[in-house]
């Protein structure tokens, strides 16, 4: 089973604190770029993969999503999205990603936002995911970018001449970090981007988009501390077509 | 036009002594990845975009090819070719491929090693290539890879803990790098991985497979120097269908 970490009574109130969990989906930086991949949802079969305060759960259903699955493995996490983000066309399962079961042909978009690096092995998810959506339907996610999670010490750090810069390493080295961030202890698993892409595609997803996420001019004039994303990529969104 | 670094004589006599310009194909390491996405090329039309000293021309002839067309802008790495890697079904073509202009539905593998990063806007160069191709036909390629581009000082540094790191940053900046390799003033354009898929995706290309390259065991083995291209990856290689 995945690290439930979300249910650390410390992690979870360092995340609560969070912009993006205080705010919503406005909150998160990269969200009107993978807005801007999400097809028309009016009428669609959506779920959900690590779904947390189930902020999209309700964007989705608001959207006019027929029917919205959320699954996260977060007991506390779905009891808050039960209470603020409820509604008769919501269903919230709780469910470890890593041993996930879902209905055949049944869905028109899976979506995940920053849940999959939890997991260790993706292709038996995936494999359930592909399964699970209709032909032509679409996989939506957001993952730590691997540049952002390979480094043995993945702090800023800066050059002879003053320059913001990011230590990589083992980048080709796959597998399980450790980080504190939130909580002592954090799991997360890094991959190259080839090997997500590669999965994707042997699945026989094909690849519609792969964005590495940096903030737009706007942001950066309104946040400036954004302007450092520039320098390394945090998050990696893949748009892929069943 | 694209700078055409190859015909500097400092430039050229450098490269000349590399391990894959004395050895050929079998002098790169990435070699045996890249074989393993071409597909059969027995009664094939292949066009070798950046053919410098010939060496691919020649083995896709060897391979079975019905004939092989070698682009180059320079013309002392040609020259060469048309004297070591020279055959009926060879043919030389001096072009920049900033300009390059190819005959419709003509070929059924497009091949570059390591010369795309050479050109400022890749979008003509690929469109034309799309336009050239076959349906059906494949594109393979290799480009230095965007971490290894991106950075001010492209150089190792070491952490506290004697660690090599990459001393990444401007990832997001894309644009023209000059660095000093083998002369000085060597121009390249540094891509994301994302820009660069998101185009061929939109030309109609299939994205069959993207790797970020890495030594095997084997090659660590034999030649143990092999190991720090692990802590960053030097190329990126990519295939996608027609």
């Amino acid at each position: 089973m995945a690290q439930n970490i979300y249910d650390d009574p410390g992690f979870l109130a360092g995340y609560s604190q969070l912009d993006r969990s205080v705010r919503g989906l406005a909150g998160a930086a990269e969200w009107p770029a993978i807005r801007a991949l999400l097809p028309d949802l009016r009428g669609r079969r959506v779920v959900d993969l690590g779904c947390g305060f189930g902020w999209f759960c309700r964007w989705a259903r608001e959207q006019g999503a027929a029917h919205v699955v959320g699954v996260d493995v977060s007991e506390q996490m779905l009891a808050r999205a039960r209470v603020e983000s409820t509604h008769g066309a919501i269903t919230y399962i709780r469910a470890d990603l890593e041993s996930l079961s879902l209905p055949a042909a049944s869905f028109d978009l899976a979506y995940s936002s920053l849940a999959l690096h939890y997991v260790r092995d993706l292709a038996p998810l995936l494999t359930e995911v592909h399964r699970a959506l209709a032909p032509g339907s679409h996989l939506v996610f957001s993952v730590e970018h691997p540049i952002y999670m390979a480094p043995a010490h993945p702090a800023w750090t800066t050059d002879s001449e003053g320059h913001k810069t990011w230590p990589l390493n083992q980048y080709l080295v796959e597998g399980g970090r450790v980080t504190d961030w939130l909580a002592k202890g954090v799991v997360k698993y890094h991959r190259t981007i080839g090997t997500t892409l590669n999965l994707l595609i042997r699945l026989g997803f094909a690849i519609r988009h792969v964005e590495e996420w940096g903030p737009t001019d706007a942001q950066v004039a309104a946040k400036p501390e954004l302007a450092e994303e520039r320098e390394r990529p945090m998050f990696l969104l893949v748009a892929a077509e069943r």
